[in-house]
């Protein structure tokens, strides 16, 4: 196969993690192994929007300690976006213009970094180009902390964010109990569909200093029945921890705040604001007479670079270069995703999936990971999630505090 | 001088912290390398509530090993407590059952690890011994993540939380920044009457990743002020972070989510409730037509033992262990303190501070280390601050997870 010359490009979609970071390490130090197939290595600002806009940097012109330093450095340091495309057959003036600015710039190389939505984009992306007959290796890079993407094992970020969740559970969980009274904690967690975060509570409980309910968006949720719950374990206990995930719902589709807010005129004399965590705490403080702290773990759970997994790292970096790889290799219109492999120790390897089979799916926790009264986890959960939060960051400090990297960021199109 | 022979007693009171722990160790390991003088080690449960009750543990029976992971074990492993006692002029009711319970026991060691209204319940406690002719040592051990201990340079707890939230500030800072579109930050932090821990956010600033303004209770706040100083940063930036401490009020004396509820009513239609955070972060979004997160750091800053400052760690068991010194060579009625060595290397020395100097008064942020605007530090307060958080915790894990101490608390007393 004669090798596809030309220039690469890459973005950074959706919700930043702790580690988006090290797979755009993995793109640019691989890619950049190869200027006799890969001429230049862009990356552009806000996603698809920065090629929309031609705003994007030439990555060869920056300091490789300063790429290095990208493992330690969270959120996306290109600048991200929430830009949905179109469906082309409906209006295809986005993809005109993306095909106009590969042309105008010979990109043959897209990498695209994000969840269920970049992964759409990368599949209509690669779709259109190939119809238009232009020759380019799209490439979707899995990221997100909600662990939700289909078809792969797990999704670079989660691992990170889980570290972070089950640590931050167990030192909160110490310091609920400290007093010689009452006290109920509401943690609440990231994950509108899926619940993979907010279990990893679960992964704090099993080292017995953990929530003693979960409630999770796989299970409807019933107020009344949290309520017995609760009840029946503050009367043993004086305390209650509760993890609940932002998506938590009911069968009819209420949230909490919403659904708290209805009977809480009752409660309080007055309608509840507020996220879940503190309107939920509020409402089971008025029902057991205790004190109480609603903890959201807001974009903490997501940028905790500090206590990012080293094995989360890891994987995010290889993922990024072993997709250079393939697309060299000639793949394009695939996600990069991981398997695990047989035997008692953790270990993966990555395979292709087709972008059309991951794109605007999501990936749920399987039932029989959740316990029967469905507010708590198995131990395959534990099976599941404890390999992916192992190691720890070699985050580089100075004067006590995170080293980021600095990137020059100079710009290689014409933003206007 | 013939030694004071008998047995010791430590409590823990008030809020815990990340290091709380440390201190414990250092009383305990110093306090058990002499078993001809201090016959007994006891930890008390909740405090002097654990005295009055009769309930506490025999420290000389727990496994050695454990007492070493006390240093990076966050919240209070014996329990804590905030029980004020009476002016024993008025009741001296408890003082009786304390003494009773220290002839009982033969406790000759008194050690109480808290903030300010454990050094006045010390004193107290001091005072009627020796005015009941009743030989003990009593000796304040400083703690709290506030910094407001009078006479100390520092307080043990105070360079973990900073550091905790400087680090936190940082990551949450660049996840504010990855979308082409306007964002309203809102960080609430600790400290209801002085402000060193939210100041915590100018070593952030001082990366680069920090704040655009920080108010403090040492300053009083103005709505309308804070209104322009925002709106000019979000006009030229389209993106604002500010950080507020807990206690911030107004020269009359009313706290953030009391304050904006009373003008809410007109940007909201209806009365807003909440942490200072989230009211404030609403607030703002309303006047400026932007996205906004208000974030509290909750309990997560005082008990985030993974991002201890291994400064703070050594200091708060030097305390500890000083303390134990200080008492066997004949000091009572005192808090240890710490003061700043000369020179341009950070060292400190311990002292001995009456706790009659200390107990009720609070130290505050100089004024002139608050900037004239009253929205942000001056460069005195970061050379103060930055050498509090530096070093890493040596905190041991399995499975990726903190391994906290676990105390056998074998019961010495006869709670009941």
């Amino acid at each position: 196969m004669t090798a596809l010359k030309g220039n690469l490009i890459f973005g950074q979609s959706g919700g930043p993690t702790a580690v988006i970071n090290s797979s755009a390490a993995g793109v640019f130090e691989e890619a950049l192994k190869h200027p006799d197939i890969i001429g230049k290595v862009y990356g552009a600002a806000h996603g698809i929007v920065g090629i929309l806009q031609e705003n994007f940097y030439d990555i060869g012109q920056e300091d490789p300690e300063e790429l290095k330093l990208l493992l330690g450095t969270p959120s996306s340091i290109l600048g991200s976006c929430r830009y949905k495309l179109a469906d082309p057959a409906e209006d295809d003036t986005d993809y005109k213009k993306i095909l106009e600015v590969f042309r105008k710039y010979n990109i043959r190389y897209f990498f695209y970094n994000g969840g269920n939505d970049s992964m759409d984009t990368c599949d209509k992306i690669a779709h259109y180009l190939d119809q238009q007959g232009y020759e380019c290796r799209v490439i979707g890079v899995p990221k997100t902390i909600d662990n939700d993407l289909w078809g792969t094992d797990h999704c670079p970020g989660f691992g990170s964010a889980a570290k972070f969740v089950a640590t931050t559970t167990m030192e909160v969980f110490l310091d609920s109990r400290v007093y010689d009274r009452g006290m109920i904690i509401v943690l609440e967690v990231m994950g509108r569909h899926a619940g993979w975060l907010a279990a990893a509570t679960a992964l704090a409980q099993a080292t017995g200093y953990g929530p003693d309910l979960i409630y999770l968006p796989e299970r409807s949720f019933d107020l009344e029945r949290m309520l017995e719950d609760v009840s029946a374990i503050y009367a043993k206990n004086n305390n209650v921890m509760i993890a609940v995930s932002e998506g938590v719902q009911t069968a009819d589709g209420r949230f909490i705040p919403e659904l708290v807010s209805e009977v809480a005129v009752d409660a309080f004399g007055h309608k509840q604001l507020g996220g879940a965590a503190q309107v939920l705490a509020d409402y089971l403080s008025s029902k057991l007479k205790a004190k109480n702290r609603g903890i959201e773990l807001s974009l903490l759970q997501r940028s905790a670079s500090h206590i990012a997994s080293g094995r989360d790292i890891e994987e995010a970096y290889r993922v990024g270069a072993e997709s250079v790889q393939a697309a060299l290799a000639g793949a394009t219109d695939v996600m990069l995703a991981f398997r695990r492999c047989d035997g008692s120790d953790y270990r993966i390897e990555t395979f292709q999936m087709p972008l059309s089979e991951v794109a605007n799916k999501e990936k749920v926790i399987p039932q029989e990971w959740i316990n029967a009264a469905g507010n708590g986890l198995t131990a395959e959960y534990i099976d599941y999630a404890l390999p992916l939060i192992q190691g720890e960051p070699k985050q580089i400090k100075v004067d006590g505090l995170p080293r980021f990297a600095r990137l020059r960021k100079i710009q290689a199109g014409r933003p206007g």
